[in-house]
């Protein structure tokens, strides 16, 4: 019931159950029993959404109203994510951890029967279950710290999880994309205070993936990331690089800040990182994360979104890479996205990326 | 230099300069000469943005550098968009008016050469002038109304500006679509107070509209638009109507309150409506927004959106739309673009969209 395997040469993994029935994973960087069990009294989990088809735009929406209720930021001393106390029974039993992953109970997508029939089912704009997976990542124990306060071995045990997620998730009926991603920051939304992260399983390929696979495939025989990667590595907005990555401000960044963190090598997704790129990563992403905190000395709200191939298709057109991005102009301002951004998509940025580059390169030394 | 043309029965027309060059033209509604002089000494206008084309993603992005110090939230006596008086001149010369529009003082696009050389060009983004034309169009000379609170006869003197100005700006080089929208409400980012819209003049086609002209085009030979309005008129989700417009709340909406206002008849953009549409619009979209902010009994922050066919291509494709939608989910609750949104381009949306026609329907007399 909670056998302990080897996912990779440093990260070990024990599956266990909350109350409810939701899975939770452990991944841990030394042996540790973790036998804790949830003793919690749960209602029923709530069901899965309801996809519906927009035709206007041809893209898949989900209608998730359970979420309505989703805990809204909690204080410290009811944080669900900290480990549980003698006190305080939270998402995780045990009294430590080191990553942790566990399914959202308020999740967007899940493999079970919706919460409500559809009332909108039409030739035109088709409704289907939210079939996928959602869950949440810790990624430390630690109520108070920050993504870039992590020592790099945490980086790779956070890496071997989303890696394995991505596997598994991926293996599960109906899921076609698999996306892991931070949100961090109130300016944007998240709702829980504790670092973690997210991985949704959808049920569809997402839009924005869709227009890059569909960019990639124009650009044949050539790789188009690969000569985007050539040409930023002799430009002016690389922010930080190593063998196995590099950072750069996008040419056409559509954010006041953001990164690219690319692998140098053409690698679908997560799990197909080698140890040696995976080991490689953390020191990087923690130099890039230290500089976007550096630029205005305060922490920065930002999303950190890792692009994936599609579980079925176009792997060989994708190209594993982390885009990083804060909505923060300056330090009393923030980018909104208004009229010509999300009604239009058209997006207009503040700072030029070589500006932006440079900000990024000069403001904070790679000691943080 | 300021002759007074009739753009429609109802709506008279003069055109002026500001100090700086920048046209400001005047909709009345009465005959009433338009000659005051604007005084101020205005600094040299800012050049135009700097477009970058995402290769990644097939999008063009403005990068425009100057705009970071617009202005930002000023006190109401410092009022850029109120009427000029003897002790304070603002962007109206005139101690009145009924709307007015203007070039904006920081624009995203404008018949400029850009404000610095590129920097960033090459094969794979390349970059170019951000030409077009920004605008700023105010709706009344009150300083503390909401549009909700313009009498009908208001809101037809705004159509036939927009109109006005969208067949102008369409004319003008480079311009490949006309957009006319308002943000309401700092929740959104909107920096000015003073009840306003904008009108952009893109020198591309958006990403958006060209995601709703392929599907248009694959719905062929039938009009899509049409046979929406249809399914629409005899479902759960119509929140008004009458003889030549319909609001409804889409099947998959995005937003937790969207609706779209459509013309029941097929209409490339507001220049081709007729003076019954026209007067039609008002009385219906002031019912909606009263509905909107009625849901929680707070003004919701909202953008609306003009949905208009391309100068220049698909003009037999498009049909024309207002897209209203509020990020309020809750009274102290927003929907953020966080992971999901902003780097999938993946909705999810806590609100059921026949929920939500409901309470717009149930919220709010039609009285107000």
């Amino acid at each position: 019931m909670s056998e302990t395997v080897n996912v990779s040469n440093v990260t070990r993994r024990t599956v266990r159950q909350l109350a409810d029935g939701r899975e939770i994973i452990y991944y841990d960087e030394r042996d540790v029993p973790r036998n804790a069990v949830d003793t919690r009294e749960l209602p029923a989990r709530a069901g899965a959404s309801e996809l519906r088809y927009d035709p206007l735009r041809d893209e898949w929406i989900a209608v998730a109203t359970h979420r309505q209720t989703r805990t809204f930021l909690p204080s410290k001393g009811e944080c669900p994510l900290c480990p549980s106390t003698p006190e305080h029974a939270t998402e995780v039993p045990e009294h430590d951890y080191d990553v942790v992953v566990f399914e959202n109970r308020f999740p967007s997508f899940a493999a079970m029967p919706p919460v409500a029939a559809s009332r909108s089912a039409s030739a035109l704009s088709p409704a289907r279950p939210g079939v996928g997976r959602c869950e949440v990542v810790c990624f430390t124990a630690d109520h108070n710290a920050n993504f870039a306060d992590l020592p790099p071995s945490r980086v790779r045990t956070v890496i071997d999880a989303l890696a394995d997620r991505t596997q598994a998730i991926g293996e599960l009926p109906g899921v076609e994309q698999v996306f892991c991603f931070e949100n961090r920051g109130i300016e944007i939304g998240v709702t829980l205070d504790h670092p973690h992260g997210q991985i949704y399983g959808y049920p569809f390929v997402t839009p924005y993936t869709r227009a890059m696979l569909a960019a990639a495939r124009r650009h044949l025989p050539r790789s188009l990331m690969a000569d985007i990667i050539a040409a930023e590595l002799v430009g002016p907005r690389v922010v930080a690089a190593n063998d196995d990555w590099v950072a750069y401000v996008p040419a056409a960044a559509r954010w006041p800040f953001e990164v690219h963190v690319v692998c140098r090598r053409q690698v679908p997704d997560l799990p197909g990182l080698s140890d040696t790129e995976r080991d490689a990563f953390g020191p990087l992403y923690l130099e890039v994360l230290r500089r976007l905190d550096a630029v205005f000395g305060i922490p920065m709200p930002y999303v950190a979104a890792w692009h994936q191939a599609p579980v079925r298709v176009d792997r060989e057109l994708a190209w594993l890479f982390l885009q990083l991005y804060s909505i923060r102009r300056a330090p009393g301002k923030l980018k909104y996205l208004a009229g010509s951004e999300s009604a239009m998509g058209a997006f207009v940025n503040d700072i030029a990326p070589e500006e932006a580059a440079r900000l990024l390169r000069e403001g904070a030394s790679s000691e943080g």
